[in-house]
């Protein structure tokens, strides 16, 4: 059965103000649509056959009349969908409210010049990109640094005026390449975004602080786990910042976690280091040649990997030699270990390679360039040896020589066995689950998919700087500040210290929907459930239904409730009921006929129970709580 | 002085939702920004230097820190802004409840193929066009009409669903030549659009009926004139349609209206027609020519003034003879009349010729494309007279033909004095206050520049034919409807009958600020006044105004009320209250001091009084429920 919404007629009370749609055929990305039994998913009949479950949230979202995808990436909110978004918004808006943060609405629409000056806009940048009638360049913002800085910075002169916290809650666009997974990676989507504006380090940290611990309450509300990963803050400029994440299947980022210790880190941050790693259970030796083709001693590697990667100007082709198989120190299957590419990056980086990690086939490229001789620079090998893995003592070189037609001299040749500048080992490989954790040493790691559903990201001055966004200081406000030297009496002016904080409103409504999903239909906590609380009316029971309507709503402690009664079987109502997900279902039916009670049913607490009409309210708001 | 909002820290609590931001300098859009003192409008010298009066509403929106303009016609919301818009969202989503209508989120994004089906994208069209990286042609949706047919009419195939009615209020883009007046004619706007369906034209009539009722009384709840006009549909393709208009020397429509009947419309849908006109105060004779250059007789006219248009293919020159100078009834002072070009548009469609109104110089085209032989038809001359004009007996052609090289022979020459396919005479001029009602013959006519705020649109089937949204209908439910007649017993497959309905919500928030400012600031409708009170602490009086906040907003109808505690002087703090237009505000001063009192000022409704703490909230809100 397939739901949407309609008015009906006569029926505009405060009371019912959801209405319905029937729909007996549905255009748009249903499976199988011809083939949708209207009553097949009767909450009866749904139990005996187990379900669907294998069914896509995003396709429990279509049939349940929550959206309706208008192009690839792109999507209409039907009401319910649209309910669920604004209790999200109304959740985010208190705890926003709650940092003190003062709620804009920018505009969608960005000149294409401002972006240019903060250096954010090239040739291949996922935006929309548009001209008016004059030819001026526009874009639509994917997020909106570039605007508050700007603005901010034409209405703020004063540290006096500081710490100034804005937010919005508006649709963002990006040219996604892939749009994919409905809400989940789309090209218009909603976001929360809030900016932070202090006048020293020290302040911006505090502020950080606050918006971290905002987020954690807020995340807490929806009664879902989460993980806070350190994150890397890519091409945000900022070296602080944090992930909020779902483990789910659906995500496209992997964060690793530690049983023993609060070591919690997204995928992409790995440094490429073996941090206090106990020496003993690792290799002992200084780095140097040493003998060829063998695990590192006491290491517990089975056969060692070649990777290749290549820089950016094509004259360094870089080899990661890694434990392709290992043991783990409680198992007897050995396991396959993969290349962790950002774990090489960060190597490559500190070692003054600038790796392109999109090229394909490196050593095809390599060879080519090297016998082209078009390349200014002396070819280059770097090999990098992961801690695991014993370091050759004369690398095979061979094959890359004869290829290009050199001999060893004409390749300048360099390995590492450690981190540069440190006495670190390497780590090249991605975590597998039950490793140990390079952190407390003690606890093992797990590694996740996860879909990451807000960042708090500490932005310093990488905006204020380029966008003059600045305030006069006072030297005694100024005191203790890490960056600037107290050195005179006089007002300074500073950058101001920025910080921007997203949430992904349309991406969480799809992963909170992913994430509580079963064989029957959808399931919302009830922070941003579309209703709380669905009272189901049997034939002819109408008028105790409006009575049990009241009961819930004109409490002291009113719940959004909302009554269906809609001239249908129960079984089918209740069908639908389990596919929107309403936290809490009121059956008023056959138990009221025979001994005046109503069944209460929750099926993420597993309750199924009749209560008097006089216990519904403070059983409702028992359950409720714990949703 | 200029406001703005930011976090004071440490003050989160929900009693102080908003904050503020001290702004210094002022970079975007304000009158002579380095001359603006900071503390001269504070209440007592503006009163004495009686303000600033001409200031425009959208400077003062800027000053009071409600928006600030990104680009032409683009703005960002500031917190007080948001408020005032989020309010009005709040009381369009009442009364669109009342209409059982349901509220939806369609995509920004829409495709230019649907617009090109619907045939409203052409080369012209003010619409900002993009590429995606897959170059799949989109636009920005000025509106939704092909998006929502097209969603609806997948959803719904059965009479049954009908009526529906659903509703956003989103924001809207239009690539506008000339942006101007703030939010009046903004390039991104937010509009509220509802559109509905229904099965026939009697349900879709009684639909309209409605929608109308439901938008008089939001007007109403405004507490501000507005007018209801009959409006000439354009290119929305139906019949019937009326608009909601404030009086305003900022609007670019003139509305018409009569003191003696319901005759309200907008002067665009002038049809040309001189209706159940008094023959007997007007020109006696027949058509025909007579003597030259006299006023009619019986007429009032002093002196003919003549007008002149070319055809979109430029063969035919159309003059409009008309009253340059009349007298009117009751006044002595002759009247300057001025040619309604959409009465003559009207007249010529209905002679079959379709003229270009934006050809400035129709003469020199005319007689240009006449001498370059370039035309295959024959040039033609069509003169048009005026009610009040005597039809000439020759009338002058020597100048033209004189210009063209051409006889009196080469030219084809014809004359109207009544309207084509009637016997009703024509009427080309623009009404002017004072003229007698065409329909009612009683009253006199007004005319003034409006603002448009909202439309109601009968649409009928112009897009669910194109679109093929239908539903199938009963011969039962089909009787009655005029559009189809009850042929068989079978279901029928009929085009939905829709309506589009729409109030600019962007442009309502700066036509109730023009409407309502004063010389000393801006002046908020309880309805959408960003907050309902403000509680202005004097020094040292913060706990007495806690509790006068908590009095208001504890009460059983609390109110929505602010309180100012910042660190500044009472008169800087009116001041700025008087700019931001509170309706009420509540003054805890030497009154209080003095004899336990409180001031309580209200602009708008002239009072300044003093009232003691238990009668504040009855008093207030006596206050309120005028405003």
């Amino acid at each position: 059965m397939i739901t949407g919404m309609r008015p009906v007629p006569g029926r505009t009370s405060g009371r019912r103000l959801v209405f319905w749609l029937k729909i007996q055929r549905c255009g748009l990305h249903v499976r199988n649509p011809g083939k949708l039994n209207m009553s097949s998913i009767a909450a009866g009949k749904a139990k005996r056959m187990g379900g669907n479950v294998s069914e896509d949230a995003n396709d429990l979202l279509i049939r349940g009349g929550f959206l309706r995808q208008a192009y690839s990436g792109v999507f209409h909110l039907l009401p319910l969908g649209l309910r669920v978004q604004d209790k999200l918004e109304g959740l985010i808006d208190r705890h926003m409210r709650g940092l003190g943060a003062s709620k804009v609405s920018l505009s969608s629409i960005s000149s294409q010049e401002l972006w240019e000056q903060s250096g954010r806009l090239t040739e291949g940048s996922e935006v929309f990109r548009f001209h008016d009638r004059k030819d001026t360049r526009f874009l639509l913002a994917p997020t909106h640094e570039e605007e508050i800085t700007s603005l901010v910075g034409s209405l703020t002169t004063s540290y006096k005026s500081l710490p100034l916290r804005v937010y919005q809650i508006t649709r963002k666009y990006r040219d996604e390449p892939r749009p994919r997974q409905g809400l989940l990676r789309g090209r218009e989507f909603v976001m929360k975004d809030l900016y932070t504006f202090d006048y020293n380090v020290e302040e911006a940290l505090k502020t950080y602080k606050s918006v971290k611990h905002a987020y954690t309450q807020l995340f807490d509300e929806l009664k879902i786990p989460y993980l806070v990963a350190a994150a890397d803050s890519g091409n945000m400029g900022g070296s602080l910042s944090h992930e909020f994440h779902f483990v789910s299947t659906k995500g496209e980022d992997r964060v690793v976690n530690c049983s023993g210790c609060d070591n919690v880190y997204n995928e992409e941050l790995a440094d490429g280091q073996m941090h206090n790693f106990n020496e003993s259970a690792s290799q002992s030796a200084a780095p140097g040649f040493q003998t060829e083709d063998a695990p590192a001693e006491g290491g517990t590697t089975i056969s060692n990997g070649m990777w290749m990667a290549i820089s950016h100007d094509g004259s360094t082709l870089l080899r990661g030699w890694y434990p392709k198989y290992s043991m783990q120190n409680d198992t007897i299957e050995p396991v396959e270990r993969q290349v962790n590419s950002h774990a090489v990056k960060a190597i490559a980086t500190a070692a003054g390679v600038d790796l392109d990690l999109s090229v394909e086939n490196p050593l095809a490229k390599w060879t080519a360039l090297v016998q082209s001789g078009a390349s200014t620079q002396k070819p280059r090998v770097l090999d990098l040896y992961d801690s695991q893995v014993r370091v050759y003592q004369r690398p095979p070189l061979s094959d890359l020589l004869q290829q290009a037609g050199y001999t060893a001299e004409d390749i300048q040749y360099s390995m590492l066995d450690r981190f540069p500048g440190t006495e670190n080992k390497l780590s090249l490989v991605r975590v597998h689950d039950g490793d140990r954790c390079s952190q407390c040493a003690d606890g093992h790691l797990t590694s996740n998919p996860a879909v990451e559903l807000g960042h708090t990201f500490h932005l310093g001055t990488r905006y204020s700087e380029v966008l003059n966004a600045s305030v006069s200081v006072s030297p005694a406000a100024l005191q203790g500040s890490s960056t600037t030297e107290v050195q005179s009496t006089k007002e300074q002016i500073v950058p101001m210290q920025m910080g921007c904080h997203g949430i992904g409103v349309s991406r969480l409504v799809s992963a909170v929907a992913n994430r509580l999903s079963d064989s029957k239909g959808l399931n919302w906590p009830r922070a941003i459930a579309p209703y709380e609380v669905l009272v189901v009316a049997g034939k002819g029971m109408d008028s105790v239904a409006e009575q049990v309507y009241d009961n819930l709503t004109s409490n002291s402690k009113p719940v959004d409730t909302l009554l269906d009664d809609r001239d249908k079987g129960m079984g089918w109502k209740l069908g639908d009921a389990d596919l929107i997900g309403y936290p809490v279902i009121v059956v008023v039916g056959n138990g009221w006929k025979n001994k005046q009670t109503l069944e209460v049913q929750c099926r993420r607490l597993d309750v199924c129970q009749d209560v008097s009409l006089e216990q519904l309210p403070s059983f409702v708001e028992g359950l409720l709580s714990q949703l």
